[in-house]
């Protein structure tokens, strides 16, 4: 059993790792398979549906790690702004780290490829979008910000952050993330004067 | 003459419309070739080192089109912020018009997805950026803006605009995009005076 659910981790993280390098056109079946060492039939057992139900599985994986990153930076942070300038730095950080490069941000690959390709797939990442303004809306909220004030907020830092990855991947440095970090924070201090 | 140069039109007008729509790697070249009703020569014709090259011609007439449209915008309006703000109102009345499929944004295939294929593509996206920033930058700068702020506020709202769209097209939405502009319309007007 333990090695059955080896065999699915193994072929999720495979293939989230090839979606996120080359997109989902370019990586096949039989690559993953063939990358995960796992048996041809495992991919069929837990993935009936094939590449389209993985990558469904590979967005909520995603989701739920992206998630966890946000709870824990707003752990660890008083402000909002302050929490949300260190979530940017860090992705900052981890995508200069990567080199700029075997790298695509979540909204390339998912959000947008595949939206063109396969409505369950837009719609997945729909609601990985509108988790992640609900988080940031969630914590401006707590902070006083009124309901709608903060709504616009939180959908101007994903729209904002996502736009400067991929110019930081484009030009192969961080500074448009870092630009749009330190602007950010700013931006949420002030939410709360400026409604 | 006339007739050999209206086959590379429409060799690269389809070849920009299936890019935009499908991606690079799903847009093969006998694709091309056929919906363009071009003989297979033409194509290598023009194109001798075949989609890398064409893509770059693809990369470079849509940032034609793109600083065209921004030049009439700022033509068409007093202030940096107005003319911002109308240009992506455009843009999401263009997406919403196109239903929302079928248009990938610029940054998609060309800046991110391309970036993991050829240094040259990446370099030429990058050029793009570039550009669409220093046209900002310029018109701040004609109203008095400092160059600092000016180049900052520039990579802003190209960062915005770019993930603004990508969210749009993700919801099928074009409030992200709306959401966008009127913010980016107080940011530019904002920018003299916070500097």
């Amino acid at each position: 059993m333990s090695e059955k659910s080896n065999a699915k981790e193994l072929i999720v993280s495979t293939a989230a790792r090839l979606f996120f390098s080359q997109g989902y056109h370019a990586t096949g079946l039989n690559q993953i398979i063939k990358e995960s060492s796992t048996p041809k039939g495992s991919l069929y057992h837990y993935f009936p549906h094939g590449k389209e139900e993985l990558a469904h599985e590979c967005i909520q994986k995603a989701n739920e790690h992206i998630m966890q990153k946000f709870e824990d930076t707003f752990a660890a942070h008083e402000s909002t702004g302050d929490a949300i300038q260190r979530f940017i730095h860090d992705m900052a950080d981890e995508t200069e780290a990567a080199g700029f490069t075997g790298f695509l941000p979540f909204s390339f690959w998912a959000a947008v490829e595949t939206s063109c390709i396969s409505h369950q797939l837009r719609v997945a990442c729909q609601g990985v979008f509108a988790n992640w303004q609900q988080i940031i809306t969630k914590h401006l909220m707590m902070e006083g910000v009124g309901e709608e004030k903060a709504r616009e907020t939180g959908l101007l830092v994903i729209s904002l952050m996502e736009g400067a990855l991929i110019i930081s991947l484009t030009n192969q440095d961080k500074q448009p993330l870092l630009t749009a970090a330190d602007y950010l924070s700013g931006v949420a201090k002030n939410a709360r004067e400026i409604q």
